[in-house]
């Protein structure tokens, strides 16, 4: 089984060197990279001379610092130089990752005066005579918003809307790649909830799913359901719903394979953000029925009165009926499932240690999780995943599409539970997801999420 | 000299049908269309059998009661058959023109975890302590927004924002086609200033720069007045500026092989529209000095009273300095040049009689003009285009490719005086405008908008 990976990277770089053609003389080169407690990622030849083998080598390393005494140490190696050293990831971000592209061709003036004027105006009247075609006969129809304020991007927190525009760019890629959707990554600079709905209830027209990303909690909540409120097409924020479905389908596999039930599992929940908020809600309206959410002051329960707002009130009404007080490692005693979504290294060994025998452990805090998964398994856990399997990448993709080719206004429980169980379904032999590079894995979330939306709706 | 197109289309439909093969049986069928004033387009062989040809015809109609008649009158021509009647603009517009689509690639996991978490966080730290780099790292710098409220689309006016998204499309086509230009249409459902203001504000940091189209006058000039003080970014509204631009261009050309002065031409202006009032500024801007502007109450004049606003008011001030007063026809007599932005036929061939001798006529209204050039030229006039030919497609895409290459943040006049002027030296002998289809003419106009700006500004 996979267990995750053990280092989470932090600054990738390419390193050029001109190394000596002779049998160990990369080794010798890896051995010093690795005496640094840098990792090294993929090794490739550039040219290779009579005397010598120019190699890109990528090595993740922890800071700036790190870059430099590690390159200062590999220069000493008498034989060896170095080339260059190159940030490979900003070099493949330079420019954007996505764009606006044409889907017909213009190669005349011909077909200029049909996709632009004249012609255009034919179309134009024909939506105007038949408003419902809008969606067929324009871009709005594939048409994905996803929005973001900056405020809380990735682990990286609220870093502003100009440095979260590459994630927002990363997911726009996905959705294309994955789903074909066309997704317009849109940076909204407030953190005023009201500004920032109206904002968005402005422009819905353009689009046929509005994807909220990467907003900090409570404010995201309120921003969904305000916006929800105001505008006739689906409001997705990933980082809940994407992140909750995946944690779900996760959860059918691996009960499947220890064999527990739904009804019978005790679940902890550490973190009180958009993605624990949301998983525990899904969990519960999934048929869970013993589930504790914990945050940076231990267990929620009804009647708390330090450090609550009114979505984890809400969430306490229908959790912790056992009422646990203390801290996380309380609550965890005992417990068959704990999922992590809050920050790095909260949970220790003796804390899985203390859990029912085999749990199954998720721990999901990004880019480090709460345990490695690794060393959960060692303390006993029968499965342990952290976010980088579990990722909501397996998710939003299918959900969108399906939700597009439904013509869906609203994405529903029963349609985030139709992407989970396929999800399960379609994991391999021992694992507990699929392959997210399949995409045939997406096609059949989609597919799976747009008869569940047929089903429970009117289609328009 | 291109007169331009004696007709408009406004239906264009492709007419399958399988003829008899003998010599003249096309000619039978192109008569049988044209008795009933249909107008033939492209025609293509689709199959041929030993009798007969199955053909393609494109064919251009008034209305769908049109096309009814002449369907039917050709289904009564014995041996010929009509297999299909197409709305083949429809067709080729269905699913949209424009999608977000990937720059780079994803084929494994490794290519994932770059564009994607954990590797993009990268890019988001080097941006947040780099800002002034944003642009270089994500698609910002190379992101334009058109936003319209489809109030004044094409000649068809308030026909909301649904309906107006094909043309918003078409030119996002054309921007990426020949400026590779990343165009975003936003349809913005407002018909308020400060709303419209507010929105585009809020998404401004998605941007480097904010087209505004299709928004009707005044309302358009009120938002471009309002948001450019409120963002970083330029505003631009095409169909002031961009038709203005090439009206410029087109008059300078023009006077250039008439051999009048700029300094001395008489000007009438027909229309009080954005484009309209953009032109009559520019003109002045540029040193033209003898300006009319006529709306449908007769010449605009400093202390008229009916049917002015503020933005009449400020155009009053600079022209109309002898205040002719009356109708459109009064101020055309004994003027050098006319410019119709405003309304089909408003024209007649004694119009242009009465100006001087050999006018410059550049009747404007789309998509039906004051005049047909053809009339004009026979009334006397030494040149006369519409605006199928003076297009504002001919200078956006360079203006906005060369305003991102600049970095610039704002329109100035003098980069659109240099676009004028480079399209007027780039037209062929005996063209007033060069070539749309040629990548080279809006290569040169890019080229000389970013020099112009950088020459007046301190590159950001």
């Amino acid at each position: 089984m996979r267990g995750g990976e053990k280092y989470s990277h932090k600054l990738m770089k390419k390193i050029r060197c001109e190394i000596p053609d002779v049998p160990g003389a990369l080794g010798k080169l890896a051995a010093a990279i690795g005496d640094r407690k840098a990792i090294l990622g993929d090794i490739t030849r550039v040219e290779v001379t009579p005397a010598h083998v120019v190699r890109d080598v990528i090595v993740y390393f922890d800071n700036p610092k790190h870059v430099q005494d590690t390159v200062a140490a590999l220069k000493k190696l008498k034989g060896y130089k170095i080339l260059a050293v190159e940030d490979e990831i900003l070099r493949i971000h330079k420019g954007g990752k996505v764009a606006v592209q044409p889907l017909v061709r213009v190669e005349s003036l011909s077909d200029l005066r049909i996709v632009y004027t004249p012609g255009v105006a034919q179309v134009c009247n024909y939506i105007v005579e038949h408003p419902q075609e809008a969606r067929t006969y324009t871009a709005v129809g594939n048409s994905v918003c996803i929005a973001t304020n900056g405020s809380a991007v990735l682990g990286l927190g609220d870093i502003g809307v100009a440095a979260a525009m590459p994630v927002m760019e990363g997911k726009s890629l996905i959705l294309h790649k994955m789903a074909d959707v066309s997704c317009v990554p849109l940076l909204i600079d407030s953190s005023d909830a009201d500004r920032i709905v109206d904002i968005l209830e402005g422009i819905a027209k353009t689009f046929s799913v509005i994807m909220i990303e990467d907003v900090k909690a409570p404010l995201c909540f309120e921003v969904e359901e305000k916006l929800q409120k105001r505008v006739s097409i689906p409001v997705f924020h990933d980082d809940q719903h994407g992140t909750a479905t995946v944690i779900l389908a996760a959860l059918i596999r691996a009960l499947k394979m220890t064999g527990n039930k739904k009804q019978e599992v005790r679940i902890v929940i550490n973190g009180a953000g958009a993605a624990a908020m949301a998983a525990a809600k899904m969990l519960i309206a999934y048929g869970f029925r013993h589930s504790i959410l914990c945050d940076s002051a231990g267990p929620i329960y009804s009647g708390r009165t330090n450090g609550m707002n009114p979505y984890k009130e809400e969430i306490a009404r229908c959790t912790n009926s056992g009422k646990v007080k203390g801290t996380l490692a309380d609550a965890m005693k005992g417990a068959d499932v704990f999922i992590g979504l809050s920050l790095p290294g909260l949970v220790t060994s003796g804390m899985v240690r203390s859990m029912k025998k085999k749990p199954i452990v998720f721990p999901m805090a990004n880019p480090v999780p709460e345990i490695w998964p690794y060393e959960a398994l060692a303390a006993g856990a029968a499965i342990s995943l952290d976010g980088r399997t579990i990722n909501n990448a397996l998710a939003f993709p299918g959900i969108i599409r399906g939700t597009l080719d439904a013509g869906a206004p609203l994405i529903t429980y029963k349609m985030k539970f139709a992407a989970a169980e396929t999800l399960a379904a379609l994991a391999g032999k021992n694992e507990i997801v699929p392959d997210f590079m399949d995409p045939a894995v997406h096609r059949a979330v989609a597919s799976a999420v747009r008869a569940a939306a047929e089903k429970s709706m009117v289609r328009k």
